[in-house]
């Protein structure tokens, strides 16, 4: 490898201070501004506003937020103990429905807790702080088995377009979408990549865009709805996306807009590539009709970002967060433990086994 | 008839004070701001910044400048006045190139000056003003005529996806894609229309929002990557778009992101109908191969409407304001002399016959 892709730590802990240094996306590009999060209503906040955004990152996000508001939990015996974490993971459930990997870090850090049971509840505490540790550390190296396998579909040269923003900063490191273009630029290959802009709140223009020029990736910012043009063209030669869940039968839940992408680039003849740690496969789930799509306020339509309401103010809106994939749609499937191909309903479980 | 449509004429000519009065679609919903244009630069300069589009608008606008300027030309003999006159058209032909209109406008006016080559200036100039009067009238008259045929495809009660603004301010009135909602309202008819807001200039949430909403129209405001899933809970059943350019075998050159959303529909299976005054018919056009698309400036990507720079400021951009939807994907289009269906290629031309 000739040179290594810059990384930015969008999550920490810092456990002296008892505070998540946590980068607010938010502000991205305009400001870099690290918070720091100390409550339980302080990580809500930052999830429910998007602060910290991107499955995996939500993730890690809460499962250190579940160590930091109950390691001051004055308990002295595990009930006691237990009933302040249930209500801080009560809390912290409620503030996004879609992406299954906060529910999914919270139940870990539940399991952790469940198997402490019999120790002391300092030891819990300490076994909470590294069941945290362990979800970003096998974060991170999830994310680079995704990119060397989606890696292994692509090749020097091509034009790819992303959706959103699973990049670095979605994740503790690399990615699981970017995180192929990352180690193809550090084995030296050049990729072309469109970054959709991702209406409303523009994940694709301020983050995406952001953190490829970072790295020194060649990108161009689109519309959303230039998708299709760049796909006519010849500009594009294969799609790839991350996840905030996919269910048995393959179908994906992921930011509005996703599907559309998928449908262009099935029309044109493009492969359509779903980057999806197993964390974000939820085989309870049997469809994508049982994925609830968490609908947003109208005002990040309507007049969020602008210097003047763009929009008329008495105008209704629709604003749902993400869209569903048809399970028909999707080339593969990528995770750490190797690509997933049709029929999802028998490979993804096997992938499990 | 129960109820008339507000209408807005957004275009009009002020011949004693030597003005056109011009609705700034720029500021629309914000401010309510007429322009006086009085020179070739001024109304150069309304086209390419978009305070008057709309294919049909551009081609009224066009046609009055034409009057306008060329009418205090002190001219005294025919070529004189031609040279006086071509230089304005040039002028004004170089200010977009994708909307057909403008320059069949363009040419309508230099006919109607070769027709009156053997008159007096003084009569020439009042046949520039009555064939602009003219241009303005009919397609008032066009406009009606095909929202009446395209009512006959839609019922009471559904929901009609639209992409930018081909409504009453686009064109002399009643609009192309939305003369049929005008219309239906008028014999109370509840459509459910969806109005995709248009990145990068928002022509979508600004106008087509707004005149609907000011017209007693329910209108739901959308981003563009929303339009799948719309489709997908079943609240579209047709989609109403209108064109900048219909080339012979009928690929259609309309506002960018057009094309996806017919590609959209398509996978749906819901009917997608092009609204096309024969103005914008172009059989000297084959196919949409030849139709140039034009590129617009990155600002209107990267913040031109943002309180703060939406995008990192070095990014790369790419902004092409058209694109062009293949012919296999529209289901009619509907002109004011009927509705032409497939094959295109041999009943476009006979529509002319």
């Amino acid at each position: 490898m000739t040179e290594h892709v810059t990384v930015i730590e969008s999550v920490r802990l810092d456990d002296e201070n008892n505070q998540i240094i946590l980068l607010d996306q938010t502000q991205l590009p305009n400001k870099k501004v690290f918070l720091k999060l100390e409550t339980v209503d302080d990580i809500w906040d930052a999830i429910y506003h998007l602060k910290v955004r991107g499955a995996p990152a939500i993730g890690i996000a809460a499962a250190y937020g579940m160590y930091l508001v109950t390691k001051h939990v004055e308990a002295t015996t595990y009930e006691e103990f237990d009933a302040a974490f249930q209500q801080a993971k009560g809390k912290l459930a409620s503030s996004r429905p879609t992406a299954v990997n906060l529910f999914w870090a919270l139940d870990r850090m539940e399991r952790r807790l469940e198997k402490e049971k019999s120790t002391s509840i300092a030891e819990i505490k300490q076994a909470l702080k590294e069941e945290a540790d362990l979800i970003k550390q096998e974060d991170e190296e999830v994310c680079e088995a995704i990119g060397q396998y989606a890696l292994e579909l692509l090749e020097d040269g091509m034009g790819i377009l992303t959706h959103c923003n699973a990049g670095t900063i979605a994740t503790a490191k690399y990615g699981t979408a970017l995180a192929p273009i990352y180690l193809g630029k550090e084995k030296g290959y050049n990729f072309k990549v469109y970054a959709d802009e991702t209406r409303p709140l523009l994940q694709g223009a301020r983050l995406t865009a952001w953190e490829l020029d970072q790295a020194g990736v060649d990108v161009t910012l689109i519309c959303d709805n230039m998708a299709s043009i760049v796909m006519q063209q010849g500009k594009i030669q294969a799609v790839l996306v991350g996840c905030d869940r996919v269910a048995a039968n393959g179908d994906t839940a992921n930011k509005i807009g996703t599907s559309g992408v998928a449908i262009l680039a099935k029309h044109y003849g493009i492969p359509f590539y779903v980057c999806a740690p197993l964390s974000t496969i939820d085989l309870d789930t049997k469809t994508g009709e049982e994925i609830e799509i968490e609908l947003r306020p109208e005002e990040e339509i309507k007049a969020k970002w602008y210097s003047e309401p763009m929009a008329p103010e008495n105008v209704k809106t629709y604003n749902p967060a993400f869209d569903v994939t048809d399970h028909s749609l999707i080339t593969a499937i990528i995770t750490e433990k190797g690509i997933v191909y049709p029929s999802y309903q028998d490979n993804l479980k096997a992938i499990f086994e």
